[in-house]
């Protein structure tokens, strides 16, 4: 059980260690459960069909929400991002999940993501506009240039500001940031 | 000895008492040269008639730099941020130091500040473009916006990009600096 427990992220020796002393102790039914959870979890949650969001349906809720504005469509690499822009509160659209970033030094490319989907939703459907908004790694930047002139032709693309953070001070940025914040720079309301 | 010394940013009273030590034990002689070096500094270096900046001439060598472009000058609250935004080396313009950012709390107003030279330079000059790059606190936001309103009548009116930093992970990023970085979106060139 500890060799197994410390495959999990974040899990070391010591704490597989406490986990495992800690499930021993356990009624036999709490651990059952505990288990079931797991395989209940795994069995049942997915992708969803259209936009590659863990879903425990075939569609995710934000997908089948007929609130969400369907005319703006925010590419991300991974479902924690789409977890995260969701906690803002200020994005109304929808999303489509790539599922990792292009790296060919880990051997994943293009058909290795959800790009071609995203290319035919994208040609197929009306959306006005694309939001691409993956971390600014150089696998990221690839992937965000890579996309982009994939859907160029059908809708405006945009992506996401990269600049000095909020409650982040000038003095104590990076160079690279602040190159980008000047670069970046907006014309005052 | 220990009580001044424990006056100096990040000095502590262990601090003070190992620097205290320090100073004791060495000769007459380092000492007065240490010494004497604090009060050059101190007399010699002002503030720039220009720009505000520190400079140990009355003119700093950034204004005097004729390679340096006039047309653009970049607005900052303390010197420590053109020390910050030369080490990029992206920016060939000018600057102007306000010395601080409004914040009645603490009793400034503009009128504590560089503001009416700065707006008297730039109704003077030819300057194609002011970029404003205060850190985004509530006094730094209030300051961009009223510095703005002035500066606006006679020239056009930048500010820094704010989102994600560089090497920044979209799931980490606070849910603030998010929003802005959504909201900031740009065209993918």
């Amino acid at each position: 059980m500890i060799e197994q427990l410390q495959r999990l992220p974040g899990v070391g020796p010591k704490t597989a260690q406490r986990l495992a002393m800690y499930i021993i102790k356990r009624s036999d039914a709490e651990v059952e459960a505990l288990a079931q959870a797991l395989l209940d979890a795994k069995k049942q949650v997915g992708l969803c069909k259209v936009c590659f969001h863990l879903s425990a349906e075939p569609i995710c809720e934000i997908c089948r929400n007929p609130q969400r504005d369907n005319e703006t469509l925010c590419v991300v690499s991974d479902s924690r991002d789409v977890v995260a822009i969701e906690k803002t509160r200020e994005y109304k659209g929808k999303y489509h999940v790539l599922g990792g970033v292009i790296s060919p030094m880990d051997g994943i490319g293009p058909e290795q993501l959800t790009i071609e989907p995203l290319v035919r939703r994208v040609s197929q459907n009306q959306a006005k506009e694309v939001i691409i908004a993956i971390s600014p790694s150089v696998e990221g930047e690839t992937t965000t240039l890579y996309v982009g002139q994939l859907l160029k032709p059908f809708t405006k693309v945009t992506r996401i500001a990269f600049g000095l953070p909020m409650g982040g001070d000038l003095e104590y940025a990076d160079e690279i940031t602040l190159a980008r914040a000047l670069e970046g720079r907006r014309e005052l309301d």
